[in-house]
């Protein structure tokens, strides 16, 4: 029998902001940060689970200490019986009394819980010899929703709701398989539109983006109305009208003034409006969905848990789900969302970018489409152009679409020699720096 | 000139699991413990600010460095600067970029925020000779509006509306400071009600609780609802009609569940219902409000910033407002929720127990009275009858009533022995326990 013998926490920085790579309104010079874990076991596959959360610098030394502090649940376990339960598992990490206290369900706590959770669906995929869409995507819908905690969801989606919803969809799951195989996944692309780029970059890159395939690009704005209007006007003569371009505020706006700048926005037709304000105002999202509508609301990368997720979704607030690799409890929790994006019928469109985001999040809505939703339409993984060359597995973008992974694993291992380069504060990157 | 030079953290617990103190549904085994800090300058007064986060126990660790972590924005700085400027100081730390991305604004480095702040105000109420209490309500209106961070309220409170509020309070601060040193804030008390209690001791502490008049009690509940119908009918037996019962059931309860257990329990005329399901639940406590009706609905010691109780009010998803004295970012949130109560009409009932969250929110509350709502109708402290003995300045309960505090300071200052002896894992109590 095979147990877990270790956990080791490893704090890893990119020095992104020496270039404003990553700039937004709220987000000026981040560094983008992985408190990253590896899981290993004395069984003679040789095989590890690697699992992360993203940060953006100062504070991924906190988020690397509270990951390490969960090693007393899982070292000493059998690995076949954690990782047939991840469900069973996961839940006694978020329900733990005492652990509890300190979100419950959110902050450096949860996110600690959801690189472990993904650490451990990295070593059962690998196991599996499946990429992790397609370990999921495999799975019964009772195997599946033993993966979700209902708790404090079943006044919106009850676990007969979610088998009937898997059900549903897997009659005609093999055929969406071979869909994904063939064709991939609609990705969108935030690389042109960072507030640290100039006019002039910022349409060579929109103009390049349409090249490439893409029909979706993002542009940062929030901190200044006339710069926001310049830019939407040369992004917008970039692309032309059949291109969507999306906005993102990261956070920056109080409720009237989300609505105020949107509106004078609109001219130049966005096709969703994210982030508007703080990500825990649910009421907030919703007055301003009203009012700005027909431009789209999305959010999602800084809501905390599925709870939160549910309120958007009951409250009508938000168009667009942006589900996060590493902000929720992982893998379960973001099946939780999934499933809940689905019982509503609203689309979800994973956030990425940051370190490794890109390559967690494609499985996600990979096995949306084969097992949840069905559905494809007016849905988006994000993609930004930086840092994948750090990943055994990275995200590969062609003609605006994702490929199917097919690598066993979760794809979140890093590089030896780039953990080693970037490892904080002793690694050649920061020491040499 | 002095400066800051030292902030030392100290991970302190009380095995409070080994009698059952604080059981309640959610928290069968707390080990009370606080994640403590004192902040040190080079003055020559010799005067240190003292705080903390009161945690649960596992995960303590965690929180005490994620308070360290925050040493770089303190040390080296002018003392007086920093104290005389305690509104733009705590949006540095909880507005950092980086930092903020851990939460945002929730949390571990939330509530590591919390403590330092309020670290910060028991020293700068030292230095002024005044208790917590004294010192906020002597601030002029202007000076307490600059201790608030507006952002995402403004749909809700402006700072035009906070500054009516205040000096509308304003003109009769002087009689209310005399009738708070002359008779003291109402208490209430939860030491007879926790889950791990048996009948008989529950009816003789709710017996005892009415003789030392207090005319309110606190019961846990969310276990098992025959327990509970007994529990309720032992307690109404005990204190007579003409005691409020509250109950509390720790976060326990689905949203149907909840409103289905307190129609059951309502023939005992249950006060309020604390916490019936996640404190994340806005639009859940919304409908529970309108479903048990006249029971009270009430919530906020897990509510984890001023974003949350904004909605809760704008919702009229509550009837108390239970703030806690660290999990938000310290006394300068909570400034905030007091005006957004008043604003609302809301009484606040400030949550307490645990470990020295009496001895710091009766500082919150009396400051309330003084300065905001200027209104003791419907409003108590809690009151937990445990470790008082281990602070310099303890909460003291007389008649029902908390007694205004006069030593200058915040409170928070534990007592050195006490500290050395819970130091974990080192503490002789843990040690040798």
């Amino acid at each position: 029998m095979a147990r877990f013998v270790s956990l080791e926490p490893i704090d890893v920085r990119f020095p992104t902001s020496r270039h404003l790579d990553g700039s937004d309104a709220m987000n000026p010079e981040p560094d983008y940060s992985a408190a990253y874990i590896v899981v290993s076991t004395d069984a003679d596959d040789g095989l590890e689970g690697h699992g992360f959360t993203f940060t953006t610098g100062r504070g991924n030394d906190v988020q690397t200490v509270a990951t390490a502090a969960l090693a007393p649940w899982l070292l000493g376990r059998d690995v076949d019986d954690v990782l047939d339960n991840l469900g069973p598992f996961g839940r006694e990490l978020t329900h733990d009394p005492q652990l509890r206290w300190l979100g419950p369900e959110k902050g450096v706590v949860h996110m600690a819980c959801g690189a472990l959770i993904n650490a451990l669906w990295d070593l059962r995929a690998k196991r599996a010899g499946l990429p992790l869409w397609q370990l999921l995507s495999r799975l019964s819908p009772e195997e599946i929703v033993e993966l979700v905690d209902f708790t404090y969801l079943t006044d919106a989606l009850t676990r007969d709701d979610a088998l009937a919803l898997l059900r549903n969809a897997g009659r005609t799951r093999a055929e969406r398989e071979q869909v994904l195989v063939e064709t991939g996944y609609p990705a969108y692309t935030t690389t042109p539109g960072w507030l640290g780029y100039d006019d002039a970059k910022l349409a060579r890159l929109s103009r390049e983006a349409v090249a490439d395939g893409f029909d979706l690009i993002k542009l940062k704005v929030g901190a200044s109305i006339d710069d926001d209007l310049r830019r939407m006007a040369v992004a917008r003569e970039a692309v032309g009208p059949g291109i969507r371009v999306a906005i993102d505020a990261n956070q920056r706006w109080e409720v009237d003034q989300a609505t105020a700048w949107v509106s004078r926005l609109s001219e130049y037709d966005p096709y969703w409006i994210e982030e508007p304000t703080s990500p825990d105002d649910i009421l907030g999202h919703a007055v301003i969905r009203a009012k700005v509508t027909p431009v789209r609301v999305a959010t999602g990368e800084h809501a905390h848990n599925r709870v939160m997720f549910k309120q958007f979704l009951q409250a009508g607030a938000i168009d667009i789900v942006q589900l996060d690799a590493s902000r929720v409890a992982g893998v379960n929790e973001n099946i939780a969302i999934l499933l809940l994006a689905a019982k509503f019928g609203v689309p979800v469109c994973p956030h990425a970018g940051g370190v490794g985001l890109c390559e967690v999040v494609r499985h996600l809505a990979m096995f949306d489409f084969v097992a949840v939703s069905a559905s494809m339409t007016g849905r988006y993984i994000e993609y930004v152009d930086h840092l994948h060359e750090h990943f055994l597995d990275p995200a590969v973008v062609t003609g605006g679409r994702y490929v199917a992974p097919s690598m066993p694993g979760a794809s979140t291992e890093m590089l030896a020699a780039s953990i080693r380069d970037h490892r904080y504060p002793d690694g050649p990157v920061w020491s040499e720096g």
